[in-house]
């Protein structure tokens, strides 16, 4: 399932990130987010990844503790997201869109989608809300806003297209699986929805705020 | 929460729902709406469902049977699908992406979102991801991939584009409830993806499938 063309958006590993002193801890992460990203969070249990894992689940629970604690760990994306953001936020300003759906739908392709799918399966069910939310306004929004803030005040809905038409790509390709949109080569997908991101981000917007008080 | 303008895409009711013959038993299937959209397919009991609907669990069981099959009774849109597709096949072809917006965004800023909600936020979970797939596969791409089939065999890759971001709007307005996107007024909205809507249905499409078997 991974294209070859994916080499010039690879994001680095974040420093630190599955200590080489554990492997058994690394493949309870891994067997976890496989799990939450195919079943959800609610339809895991804790057993089922021990057996995935090849581990017994009182290890599991040494550990991470809970299955709560167990599946923040694993939802720990294996990229910085600052790194991400970084590079889009440093495109030129027309190239945003393809920069950002090149980088993230190449990485929808690798191993690491697991942890984005687990992630978001577990926010559209209420789990983890408060995290994604955060997320967003804290990295995302307070990183790529101001880049694209114009008019101003128009930043925030700007990066909120954008990230409508993300979730709706992960939802349609990677959760559902419709057939077409699953198919299509990562390449034309990335052609396909970049037009998209960038009019979001800096085409013309009828959904501006306005930048004084009324309205 | 409800605009003035969505008075022209205001879809009737399917004959024969909510029969007047028992409103406990509409009363019933609201209350689950809400809290189906609200918590999750999982996260509900029914007892909650009865508290809500000031009825005893008892008869919601002797109405519906299961707590599953309450949620299929209650996800049955309170609008006839077949309608929003065929006022969207017989639209004009430069204007099948606003049409289908404004009918879709304003049905979301009524009641009826509730049902849509529920439906996505289980389907994500993984509950009724058959049910979604068969009614997309069924309905909609059946009623429209052929009007907007072009180049031939481009028709369903083109309407998972647009449910991809229809879903991506009702993730982050009606469920993540992101602060921008959740507070633009409809009519912005509708302006501001129409066009997306539009691209997918009849623009270029870097991704259109090949014509051939050749691959």
């Amino acid at each position: 399932m991974t294209d070859d063309d994916t080499n010039d958006v690879r994001i680095e590993r974040r420093p630190g990130r599955r200590p080489g002193t554990s492997d058994t801890r690394s493949r309870i992460l891994e067997s976890a987010r496989v799990r939450f990203a195919q079943n959800g969070y609610d339809k895991v249990s804790v057993r089922a990844i021990a057996a995935d894992a090849g581990v017994d689940a009182a290890l599991i629970h040494h550990y991470f503790g809970t299955k709560k604690q167990l599946f923040i760990a694993s939802i720990q994306l294996p990229v910085d997201p600052e790194e991400i953001v970084r590079r889009v936020r440093d495109a030129p300003a027309d190239d945003m869109g393809a920069v950002l759906a090149g980088l993230i739908f190449n990485l929808w392709e690798s191993p690491q989608r697991h942890a984005f799918i687990a992630l978001f399966r577990s926010a559209m069910a209420g789990d983890e809300i408060d995290l994604i939310r955060n997320f967003f306004l804290r990295v995302v929004l307070h990183e790529i806003a101001p880049r694209v803030d114009e008019p101003a005040g128009s930043g925030p809905l700007r990066v909120q297209l954008v990230v409508s038409q993300l979730m709706g790509v992960l939802a349609a390709r990677h959760v559902l699986e419709l057939d077409a949109i699953a198919r299509v080569p990562v390449a034309d997908l990335v052609d396909t929805i970049a037009p998209t991101l960038q009019r979001y981000l800096s085409g013309p917007l009828p959904a501006a705020p306005p930048t004084g008080d009324a309205g």
